[in-house]
């Protein structure tokens, strides 16, 4: 790819990637470290670089290269690239500037108000946020001819190529086998003695135990960094890669497993090519492939017997008072528990996916009207108590648990478990070319894994979207099946 | 000032200091969080943002705007802002944006060039960045019309109407009576006692007295920070003010001052009036004035008896086994000991000017011409034997210790000295006006200080320069006589 019209257009193209990190380090800064008083002045920068990274991805000279590109004769990769390209042209020339600029403003201010509504557990502080993030969606959708099909649009700028329909259909299926297996494991568990009540893990030694776990599995240090926020992310680009936790000294392993899965997103970004940053070439596949690697990381691999094997000595090192009475398998018990719980964030592996569900099809009825915002409190209780079996009692627990409304990441939870199915059909790939894998984990090596995540899935960038991928990867169309066989092998 | 014409000049000079803020954002982030190889990006992120920071600065709209204003009538505060905007829009529009875009790049990999070539005290690491700066700084000088008058161009941008000429002719004065009079207090302090042996102060404990101590002085957490950096720095505007500082545990007297001088920068931000950002009334008057609150908060206030009558109980209760051999009067001497070193940032307030005068005049003459690049490591150790009395073993401790020339900042050493000048001239009219001061301090209260420096100095932004403010504010020229009074008070 050399020619000298592709080499300019990944100019441009370089640039508004460049001004696309400046703006996710404002964000990273603003979860991270921003002073209480400071958001309004944050507010002011973000929609100054949104303005700015959108007049530098509609530059008139990026259209002028793509029409002279799409009459030539082009390789697969510059093709793909051009694809994506004209994409993200069409969707920048297509957005008014105001808007792009009042969107940003609304982002940062939401997320405020998201933050004081759940710290109050009042939804009403969060109502009128939503109610104009719905519109903006709305606006949005429609600017880029998806009048109609507001909610295709916001999950097709997450995963290019999937619809709600298709969706749906997934997590039908996935709801036939997995409504009532939950059930039953759930049963299960209720006849198992109490958890573990953990109590006095300091934060410093989680934090230290943390990095020495995130560094085995791969992450570079040197390209990134781990940090505390009220809400775990990961954001920036392969070259600066900024992921998040949060401790509490009784609960050491939410933070773990948090750090793990946004590790696992990381590597991701760690492993895009780096001279292709802005094009299709060194960006993700979409945000379900994205959660394949995170989830993969943090289940697959973080909650397997081989991971515990290598590091459940370094842990209790590390915590020798508050371990000593837990025997192995216990604490194995403990890493896999199943117990129906209010927060996603903090659910098992085999009712996550319920929580996905729920915001799914919550979603899906805000965007086709049959949901008001002020319902919303109440759908959310309703589907709770039908889908997971608990009733919150304080929004906090329920609908103002999350953070993705209050910037209008509508459309992105469904995902989490699309992620969670290409995670499962990408573990037993590996596991059939190398089934020695979790021997690996027992020895403290996940560098195999890496690198065959690596070449399959993070140099391939944005060459496939995610059904592709899974596709050209493991053999077979994305499906529930992997991940309900998994879920069955791990807590049947 | 409601007129339509200025009301739109204020919002184009907003969105230029909004951008600015994003700038001095990635320049805070890059010496507190960024990984080790993420200093590429950065240098492009920061390019990016100086090349659109400069261009929304020389926008037509602000020429057309400032041509409209300069022909009528205006108060004496719409003078004010046409008169610096003009300043900047002439500054911005005569600097091409190729020159904008590799100065910015510069900076950002000179700031690395010369971490490295301090951690490894090689000098000939960092000899091609300094080069390159000279240049750099030669050819802007150039564009604006300064040819032949390089350094005071260099030392007009930091302090307006201030020149070479000007600050030879105080430091000279300085000097006739300073060389002698540290000669004598360093004769003294010899033969006193030695000093106190500091050992195990935990850096958390600093942290929180620091926080303590600056919280007190009036430093609003709610609208900024403090955190750690190879070199302290204040940065950020009055919404979201950024500091740092560095602990040792056998230091913490260091980490201490360097907090509450960068309290005292902080504190003139948080004092300016935010609705006025961006425009003269909203800004520093220039760094000497800067350098005047930074260093009046750390050594009048500081060092002072008042001061530490309030603040020994605390620090000692923080630090019990640490100080309990530590009479009151071995504290106080141990705060204000005066001791020749070769570091400007370790240096007491006596020898501090003297460190402030070698650099004045090392600049002078690479900018005249009559010192070499390579000759600088042997220039500044002769220059450091003969003010000093010191020689630096290690570039480290010579050329090498400061980070201002590794992105082009020549001419804002002389601000420091020209600082101490106004701060002792600042802090006897405050005297005259409240004789009480010290015992304010005695009882923790430094609210009347902060309330007169807020009316006379912060509110007033950039309505007079340095030159002009201290005649307003004290009746008298800027001149080092207050300044060698307060030494010769307190040390003599």
């Amino acid at each position: 790819m050399s020619s000298a019209t592709m080499d300019e257009l990944r100019q441009w193209l370089r640039r508004a990637f460049t001004l696309d990190t400046v703006g996710q380090l404002l964000g990273w800064d603003e979860q991270v470290n921003l002073p209480a008083a400071s958001a309004d002045q944050r507010g002011e920068q973000q929609a100054a670089i949104a303005e700015l990274q959108h007049a530098a991805a509609k530059a008139p000279r990026i259209g002028e290269l793509l029409t002279a590109l799409e009459g030539e004769t082009l390789s697969a990769d510059e093709a793909a690239v051009v694809k994506q390209a004209r994409r993200d042209f069409d969707r920048a020339t297509k957005l008014p500037v105001e808007f792009v600029r009042e969107k940003a403003q609304q982002g940062s201010r939401g997320y405020h108000a998201w933050a004081e509504a759940r710290a109050k557990a009042d939804f009403g502080l969060y109502a009128a946020v939503l109610e104009r993030n719905l519109d903006l969606a709305r606006r949005e959708a429609a600017y880029l001819g998806w009048a109609g099909r507001e909610y295709d649009y916001m999950i097709d700028k997450h995963d290019p190529g999937l619809s709600a329909a298709r969706i749906g259909a997934l997590f039908a299926e996935l709801k036939r086998e997995l409504v009532p297996f939950a059930r039953e494991v759930v049963a299960a568990a209720r006849r198992e003695p109490a958890g573990l009540a953990w109590r006095g893990f300091a934060v410093e030694a989680q934090q230290e135990f943390l990095r020495e776990v995130t560094e085995r599995l791969g992450f570079d240090y040197e390209r990134g960094r781990i940090d505390v926020s009220l809400h775990p992310f990961c954001s920036g680009s392969g070259d600066d890669v900024r992921m998040t936790t949060r401790f509490k000294d009784d609960e050491p392993l939410d933070s773990l497993f948090s750090a793990i899965h946004e590790t696992g997103h990381g590597l991701y970004e760690q492993g895009l090519t780096r001279a292709d940053f802005g094009t299709a070439l060194g960006m993700a596949a979409g945000m379900a492939a994205h959660e394949s690697q995170s989830r993969l990381w943090e289940n697959q691999v973080g909650r397997s017997r081989g991971f515990w094997r290598f590091f459940e000595p370094r842990w209790r090192e590390r915590f020798p008072a508050q371990t000593a009475g837990v025997t192995s398998e216990a604490l194995y018990r403990a890493i896999n528990a199943v117990a129906p719980t209010l927060i996603r964030v903090d659910a098992d592996e085999v009712t996550y996916n319920l929580h996905i569900v729920l915001r799914f099809e919550i979603e899906r009825r805000l965007f086709d009207g049959s949901l008001a915002v002020r319902d919303l409190p109440a759908a959310w209780n309703a589907a709770s108590a039908e889908l997971i079996g608990l009733t919150p009692t304080s929004d906090r627990d329920g609908v103002l648990q999350d953070v993705h409304w209050s910037d209008g990441s509508f459309g992105y939870f469904p995902s989490y478990t699309l992620g969670n199915m290409m995670a499962a059909q990408l573990w037993y790939r590996a596991l059939a070319e190398r089934p020695a894998l979790e021997a690996d984990f027992a020895r403290g090596e996940f560098g195999w894994l890496l690198q065959w995540l690596r070449t399959q899935v993070h140099a391939q960038g944005r060459r496939f979207d995610a059904l592709e991928l899974t596709q050209r990867v493991t053999g077979e169309e994305l499906s529930p099946r992997a991940l309900v066989r998994y879920l069955r092998e791990r807590y049947g």
